[in-house]
């Protein structure tokens, strides 16, 4: 224990991410002070936000050049200076991509168990960020009443396929933009939506026409975490008093950001409102919202999906499967095993 | 009394509008029925709405080829069907360019009187759209605070001007972009803006680089009255919290639809708000907010210019101001003298 391994940042990415902007670096354990915690680290949640904070001007601090990458993860605790944490406990939390991390008492740090779940991962995805950002982003951004049309992009992924679910719970239309058929497929049969649309191959003007034909009511909530033409394929189908969830924009991630949508004016015409929604402001304390998310699926109304690489060392590749959309679901990496 | 002019659109402008794309015909003048008023009109209000109330894919009706072009307006009741309204009144409302205009009791018509202002035409500026979209536009959905940083685009602007010194009531610091040096020394002098920038020669990035300057604590507020570069601009300085209030999108009436902003992923990164205004939606029923406006005139703090043109039939070349900046102010075409 008294050894670690940690991916560090060594240079701020220009575009894509390669693997010699990162280093796999020793460095003794980290020590416990009052209020933290020790755990192993088991698996870390790999979120597109990891890639904004590795650029200077961003939101947030900035990762350090040099510096531990930070990620939400699962891990066992090694050594509690908490109370209410106790040496062996599954915790999750908010820690660093290595072998140990130091969590603080900051309330995003929670004990948790096995529930009847299929693994601990789940407080990962539906239970962690990915349901967290669903269910905060949808429900108290978006705000959508029944009878509505939801529209989200990126919909196979780990919080558009909440995010259609929550909408169909609600009594919503839910229509999900993806990238590919088999895609649209999953998105019909695993997940329930009502409308889903292909956009691979599809210019502006076709995704467009492609939205408000799924969309004959119009768009209520538009979900967004893409950016780009499907942006503006939502703006072009909004209803008046529309509400648009600005929740990520990975397709603007790794390059020049490209030219916003040319139909801006339509929040103008139909008097509706875009909202930048960072998850951070509504994480702590969430036993209300994780409680509720559990109900749901404990009624079999919610499902999900979990890609898992392995490995610190393979940490690059697995990050840009966030990019190359060659992942299924929640995109996370293990560092060790529970044994 | 039996006949009346009328300015009808003959065609739909494509760009800028054309002289051709307007008629001034003659017509029997309308009968009122029950509940409306024929007044006859004495000064029209020149809005920038106008412009895209022309295109077919617009909001709220477009106007209909060979159809009358609808206004906001001050007239005199030549003949009223209405309760609480006598023949000889001066009323402002809805009606249309032309020497007759018949107005309903919709809650948007409302007797006036001279007050101990300098002319009737202050109900179509800063007692009219032009004070109410400021009034409701910043304090209803920008909603500053006493401390923080207020932007407005086309700050020389009927509505603009308005909102920089609504802003410095509310106790914030008011920042203007306009588009000449002379305009700007109008924000300073006249409007006590407490900065103004000049966009005119100004790249997106020397734009950028201005308003990030003139706003050192950031943007808490942005009034948006042109889109394009301004907004581009403005989102580059906004603070946690934003709010941006989409007000109008002059820059982008005429031509092609230019790209948006290249930095919306900014709206996320400060949890920011943007929100499209149509005062329409505020502007029936407002005793309250123009007592408020008339109060601060009263008490000096509000003033404001106005720009008349003359003559139905040179609706055309004054319309056309409001895109080339050759005016002051409220644009007004007077219809008749109160004779």
């Amino acid at each position: 224990m008294s050894s670690d391994r940690c991916i560090v940042l060594r240079s701020r990415p220009v575009g894509a991410p390669r693997a010699s902007d990162f280093d796999l670096i020793e460095r003794p354990a980290p020590v416990p002070h009052g209020g933290s915690l020790l755990v192993r680290v088991l698996e870390c949640s790999l979120d597109p936000a990891m890639r904004r904070w590795m650029d200077a001007d961003s939101y947030g601090t900035p990762i350090a050049l040099g510096g531990p990458l930070p990620c939400t993860l699962i891990g066992r605790v090694v050594d509690s200076r908490c109370a209410g944490f106790d040496r062996g406990d599954f915790v999750t939390g908010r820690g660093t991509l290595s072998d140990f991390a130091l969590l603080e008492d900051d309330g995003y740090t929670r004990r948790i168990d096995r529930l009847n779940l299929p693994s601990l991962t789940c407080h990962l995805s539906v239970l962690g960020t990915s349901g967290l950002t669903a269910y905060n982003g949808l429900l108290k951004v978006g705000k959508p009443r029944a009878g509505e049309t939801v529209l989200v992009s990126a919909a196979s992924g780990s919080v558009g396929s909440l995010v259609g679910q929550i909408a169909r719970i609600q009594g919503c239309r839910a229509v999900g933009i993806t990238g590919s058929a088999a895609k649209c497929s999953r998105l019909l049969e695993s997940y329930g939506f009502d409308s889903a649309i292909d956009r691979s191959g599809k210019a502006a003007d076709a995704l467009a026409h492609a939205v408000r034909s799924a969309c004959p009511q119009g768009v209520d909530v538009y979900f967004d975490n893409v950016g780009g033409p499907c942006l503006e394929a939502a703006l072009g189908a909004i209803n008046t008093h529309a509400r648009i969830v600005l929740c990520g924009m990975i397709g603007e991630y790794n390059g020049e950001s490209p030219p916003g949508p040319r139909n801006l004016w339509r929040l103008v015409a139909r008097t509706a409102t875009m909202r930048g929604f960072l998850n951070r402001e509504y994480l702590a304390h969430s036993n209300d919202e994780l409680r509720q998310l559990r109900q749901w699926i404990d009624e079999g109304r919610l499902v999900w999906s979990e890609h898992i690489e392995d490995g610190l060392e393979n940490f690059h590749s697995a990050f840009m499967r966030l990019f190359d959309g060659t992942h299924d679901g929640k995109l996370i990496l293990r560092v060790a095993t529970e044994a």
